[in-house]
């Protein structure tokens, strides 16, 4: 049968799972003693149970909280429905994590149209009685029953009106009574004939299904998917006695944190309101005081509860967030809870802690959530022209930070205003390859289609350019060079603003301010290195980029795209000469001239990790994307060649593939033309061995082999490559060792892992691609179903974001063990997305990876996460 | 250290693995005391031992050819390289299978400037030993050290012309000095100065390499892939003492079966020539004398030979290809093997060889090549007209049969004209799913992209319309509708003819003739069907696939694509209509109006299955697919919605994908629109009721969910689908049963396939999109590089034709595993392309599904390699 129901005194703080966290929490506060109203948890297994039962509650639960509900009256001497003085309850959700205002409350259940005399008389307040009844009315419709609250609304304006009055808190009792009437004809109507329940019992068990209902509503599954919380967990239904703030003077309620959730600065912040209930402070009608106004209202009140406060902060050894409510001169605490702050916060509150001496550095590093970092490495807005600036529109927060700029509409208009010392937003319906310049030259980039995982948002994570995309309202004509959003019509040069933290976009030029990293930043990193297994790479093109992520602690470049090098101006010619030419000669004629610019490049990024390794992975695009398709172009490039425009039109169409991603790219180029690995080859050693003799450093070239699927690919690459390494070994006259790896990105890659580990130095695991294919659908197409998945609750959470270890997860587990077991000295990382994502961090350590590779402004938020898994994860050596 | 050289009588025919067929047969017939000159075999190990050493023979196995050698000077009583009586030998290649004409043979190896007057002597032939000498030279020089023939033909021509005579047979003995001189000088000048060698110890080992290097030339290495033979086997080397078929009149040389590998007739088949060599038949230069002349030319010969020959045919109890050379009177077997045979020779051979009490039923079934039964189930062209027809290109055999017709460029016009009574051949740049009613019309498809599983093949091939795909030569002017090929132009309505066996494309109209499946198929089917233990269905979506289907032995349908139905005239509307609706409303209204449709093809299926059961795919094609792309029909479209063009162009727009492999399709389709699924059940289960009660079957309707990837999509569908299935019961009154599984054909479906089979009543492996996922590309794509992928020996085998059983089969075990662990009830099929292929059935045998589904025309090889799977594996329960 099982135990489905814990009074508070039954419980503690380590049953979170079961009684969730407020429920362990209030458990934990009526062990300490402190003042709180009495009451009972149903548990998470309940809600999980009800789901089960095909949305039922099992008579044995009923029966459990019938019976809790028994001492419940016993404890406070009190009856439910009781004529005389009735017991009233609040019913809360409380979630194992803190789903904050995603779930449902309703108060002052318990009252009918009898009770409601009996706490009249009772009390001696019978507009207080009349308006809690009226309260539950509605809340009891609008949560348990789906009555819109507008109806309810609509007939509060009538009396009003009728009355003559502005605010609630001018109608009468006699007022209240007609509200009573007619709310209840409203819940008549709408409920096709039924009374409003008036027995109590039934109250509450319609009110625990409306709870556990409430787990699954859109905004609810939305917020779990943002923050990684899984939809079997199940929420927990506290119901607790009754206690007002509302009954005079001498009662009140407030919010107060045990340090300020914004700064982190130590010392009581938070507000009350006298004689009020918590819903007036949400409804904004009166202006709450500050907490440290109830010392004159209500001294005793005020000394007990900052004793209290600071008693609790001590008991959980972190900052607090409180709820408590003062009847009649009494205080009571309703909730207690590690409080949410901001980025900067966190971390001054967990070096403060660990000074005080309440936390270790290993739990201040696992205080602070990994991806609130991303808060703190990016420009902002200046906080107040952003209550100022007007919003146009809303899409996805591709890239954080915050941009304003001149808009643009094509790449080369965005490089060249650049040029001319212009601040530039590029707007696009989609980027490609052929953008990253302009990209590049860009403060911020808007897009109207494409995903958090579109080409423009990955580009723009990676370059730390704050980017919102996906935004379908837009109108754009690409022609005039015009766009119409939120009713304006932007022409080219016109200002906008853009968040690339929440998505927002904004009219005209937001003034923005860079970001500070204080010193607790570097304290609370410093510690994260201390702790970790996982070493942390950084996926880079540039040497601008390499720095950046260097000073953001990277300690090499897991990932490094050379196609990206191939875009720029000057060689972008020479490699579509290759692409178009019909020989082997040709072709390598026109490689042989883009060596030296290649080396160049490697050199620069050679010289800015200054010493650190760097994983090369030759070229992956499929070749189409580096064809023109611009009629200029095609033109100019044709009269380049010698060839007729026609010619060249129908050896770009020859390459038009239908699934670009499934096609002739990655390693399966070198195949066909090894002619491109040959001259990558030459240019990458010829480029370590200068920079090592120059520079002194000890460097190791790691080449990585994309898409590869079979041993043998792996095998006839690396011998192209060994072969040219070893030729330039013996005319540079050096010794330099070097590795040749691949990427494990085909879901048959991982499957043959064991016979691929016999001819790799490394494996990196590409869980973008390996993501898509093991899924079998595109990150670029997936837009068109994955919010119905979402919606069905099919998947909680994008593929593409967080690693999906069941099944992606699986076949690294596989590969990881093969590849170790025939190549014990295998090194093994990873370099899709994941690579920033904390949990697939987590995953990554606790499978026993090398490294991790990820964007350079998520270098931090691996570096703690990474810190935070080895804390969680003690086992792995 | 090993053995790597086996004299012949070391050998016995088990020996295969080792010696090569050729070998085993040469040593089973030592042991069985037949004329055989003597000789010894170089192992398929000291092949593999040359590649692991990067092309080396090692000092151990050059010794051990060494030991044999002598050996065999000693039982020849003869020397190498001796001036008096030399020893020559032949050099021939020989591996486990039998490979003809693939690799290189070298003749009258041992032959130098000395030894040469040593036979001549021996001989008192000097015209014969010159002239052996001058062949040897040629052979060696063309085979071992790559000199080109052409340079030593262009000597052999002028050597002729100066003497005024025309045939190499005029040429006197003095010409072939003045041959070897200059031969001897080409060799040199090629060689880079270096003499022609004269060591017979080094012409063997060279020899011996050649060989070896052979088993990877270019033409073998596709033999190997078209045959489904192992690159890793390598090839044997057998040297041999040389006999000479042409030393006079009492010398001679042949080549014969035990049966007519034609027809299978019992009798000697077979043809010789008095004095000459093997070669010389090879040549043409004189015409063959068919075998029985032989018993006026040399009565005593012939006599020994047919009694040896069907001692041969007992000895293997199977019909025998033997060649054999007469030396002054003296008959020498140089080789027997089982003979290849066509498939109705194949056949017939079979029964009589179960009836003249030599094998088995069981031995008869494993004797066919299941492969070859394609060969008896099309039309052919007129043996004759054949010969006569002009081939005018050439391009993939990717659909059997013979056609010809007149041709037409679109569709419609190949329907129109096929209508009015014309044979139609219906030529296509390529073919796409709005093309199916004009291929059902056609006689014959020919495309100028896509290969072997491109659309129009794989179309074809489930139709068994003959189809030659991917003819790049071909130069097409939709427009103008017409194309050139071969230097010819054809216009529309011209005829030409395709013989989709060959890949040949024909001018004009060749007669074709019919199939002809005598008695024996029917009796080796029977054998078949006794002995298999997988049940096979069919791919069929209409009514007359499906008839012809089952008159080939299908026992169901194991795969009903729905949108096959969906293009038809008088449906397509409603289904675009459908896709450019806004609201569910409009969408379940169009949806409605396919319903009687829908469910009068599914009834039509079940009528044509007469009781046997049929799994359903729901829709399966992204959107996309369906949408009109011609102007025309968008606009007529437009004018029936009552849009704009515009609007319907952009809405057309929006479902274009990147990448549509991967898109919005399958049932990601069904959960953004459950009203198709509910559409299509509604039909089906309507269907099943109504011929379930007009015709008294006992159908149980097999719904299958395409492109499952969670437990959780299954779930959702399976849950729409029994929501409808079980009204219309009710609706109906009916008590039916029903099945809903899912086809396995994403990676993760096979990784989660336990907890999916939870929520499966089946799974159907659809390997097509599970080979393409697993290994990341697009079947229409590849073609791009799997050429390279063969030529560079990273593949053996086409995985979209041959089940890759290493990486695709890994995880389909994986989830046959999974999938009966969790529900031991599930049902296992397979259907995709390879459920006719051969290996592919083989493997899903040993693996233990239930069935497989071809396409109509695989039926028998299905049936036939089943067998085989089940002989060859009795461990399967």
């Amino acid at each position: 049968m099982g135990k489905w129901v814990y009074l508070f005194k039954e419980g503690n703080a380590n049953m979170r799972e079961l009684l969730g966290g407020k429920g362990a929490n209030l458990a934990e506060m009526t062990n300490l003693g402190m003042p709180i109203p009495q009451g009972f948890t149903v548990t998470t297994e309940a809600c999980t149970d009800y789901y089960k039962q095909d949305k039922k509650i099992s008579e044995e639960i009923q029966k459990q909280i019938f019976e809790a509900l028994r001492w419940l009256e016993e404890e406070n001497g009190k009856k439910f429905g009781d004529n005389e003085d009735p017991l009233l309850v609040s019913v809360r959700s409380g979630a194992r994590a803190s789903m904050p205002g995603m779930m449902d409350t309703i108060l002052n259940l318990g009252l009918n149209d009898t009770a409601v005399e009996g706490l009249a008389k009772k009390t001696g307040n019978p507009r207080f009685a009349y308006d809690s009844y009226r309260r539950f009315i509605q809340m009891f419709s609008d949560v348990v029953m789906e009555v819109p609250k507008s109806f309810f609304e609509k007939v509060i304006d009538e009396v009003k009106e009728a009355r003559g009055v502005t605010y609630d808190i001018e109608l009468t009792a006699d007022d209240m009574l007609e509200l009573i009437r007619r709310f209840k004809e409203v819940y008549k109507k709408h409920m096709g004939g039924q009374d409003f329940p008036q027995e109590p019992q039934e109250q509450l068990i319609e009110a625990v299904k409306a709870v556990f209902r409430s787990w699954d509503n859109p905004r609810a599954i939305s917020y779990r998917r943002m923050n990684d919380i899984p939809g079997d967990w199940g929420t927990a239904v506290n119901v607790q006695t009754m206690v007002f703030g509302n009954m005079g003077e001498s009662s009140g309620t407030g919010v107060a944190f045990t340090r300020n959730p914004a700064t982190g600065e130590k010392g009581i912040f938070g507000e009350y309101l006298i004689n009020a209930q918590g819903e007036d402070v949400v409804a904004g009608v009166r202006t709450p005081q500050p907490i440290s106004k109830l010392e004159e209202d209500l001294p005793d009140c005020y000394a007990q509860f900052m004793h209290l406060a600071m008693n609790l902060e001590k008991h959980y050894r972190d900052m607090q967030d409180m709820e408590f409510t003062i009847q009649e001169g009494k205080l009571y605490f309703l909730q207690t809870r590690n409080g949410k702050r901001t980025a900067p916060a966190a971390i001054k509150i967990a070096c403060d802690l660990v000074d005080e001496g309440m936390i270790s550095e290993k739990e201040a590093v696992c205080r602070i959530e990994a991806k609130s970092l991303d808060q703190l490495l990016h420009r902002t807005f200046d906080p107040k022209a952003l209550e100022e600036g007007e919003v146009i529109g809303s899409a996805l927060p591709a890239s954080p930070g915050a941009a304003a700029g001149k808009v643009y509409f094509t790449a080369e208009d965005a490089r060249n205003h650049h040029a001319q010392g212009e601040r530039v937003v590029l707007v696009r319906l989609e980027t490609s390859a052929e953008d990253i310049e302009g990209m590049h030259a860009a403060e911020g980039i808007l897009t109207v289609r494409g995903g958090m995982t579109s080409h423009a948002a990955v580009v723009a994570r990676g370059m730390g350019t704050c980017c919102v995309s996906g935004c379908g309202e837009i109108k754009i004509n690409e022609e005039e060079k015009t766009f119409t959003l939120g009713g304006h019509t932007y022409h080219e040069g016109d200002y906008i603003s853009l968040d690339g933290s929440t998505g927002n976009i904004y009219d005209g030029d937001l003034p923005t301010v860079p970001a500070s990293v204080g010193g607790y930043f570097g304290r609370v990193m410093g510690w994260a290195d201390k702790y970790r297994k996982l070493q942390i790479r950084t996926n880079s093109d540039t040497p601008v980029d390499t720095e950046n992520a260097v000073r953001l602690g990277a300690e090499g470049i897991g990932l490094c795209r050379t196609e990206h090098m191939f875009f720029a101006d000057d060689r972008i010619f020479k490699i579509r000469r290759m692409i178009l030419s019909d020989t082997l000669e040709e072709r390598e004629a026109a490689l042989s001239e883009l060596i030296p610019f290649q080396k160049e490049d490697f050199k620069a990024m050679y010289k800015a990790l200054r010493g650190r390794p760097m994983t090369v992975r030759y070229i992956d695009p499929p070749l189409h994307e580096f064809v023109p398709t611009d009629p200029e172009d095609i033109e100019k490039l044709a009269a380049e060649m010698g060839l007729s425009v026609e010619e060249v039109k129908s050896r770009c169409d020859e390459l038009h593939e239908f699934n670009p991603m499934m096609g002739h790219r990655g390693c399966r180029l070198t195949i066909t033309y090894p002619e491109i690995a040959r001259m990558q080859t030459r240019a990458l050693m010829e480029a370590a061995i200068e920079v090592k003799e120059e520079d002194m450093y000890d460097i190791v070239p790691e080449i990585m082999i994309p898409l590869v699927g079979d041993a043998k690919e792996l095998e006839f690459v690396r011998n192209v490559v060994v072969e040219v390494a070893e030729k330039v070994k013996k005319e540079r006259n050096s010794y330099i060792n070097y590795h040749v790896g691949t990427m494990i990105e085909v879901p048959r890659a991982a499957l043959l892992a064991g016979e691929i580990a016999e001819v790799a130095d490394f494996f990196s695991f590409g869980t973008n691609d390996l993501t898509q294919m093991t899924f079998g659908f595109s990150r670029d197409d997936a837009g068109k179903f994955l919010e119905s998945y979402y919606a069905n609750k099919i998947y909680e959470s994008d593929p593409f974001a967080k690693l999906d270890q069941k099944g992606v997860g699986k076949l690294i587990k596989m590969a990881v063990e093969q590849g170790r077991e025939k190549n014990p000295g295998l090194k093994l990382g990873i370099c899709g997305e994941h690579g920033g994502d904390p949990s697939s961090v987590e995953f990554c350590h606790k499978i026993g990876l090398n490294y991790v590779s990820c964007s350079p402004y998520r270098v931090p938020i691996a570096r703690l996460a990474a810190a935070q898994a080895a804390i969680n994860n003690p086992g792995r050596i």
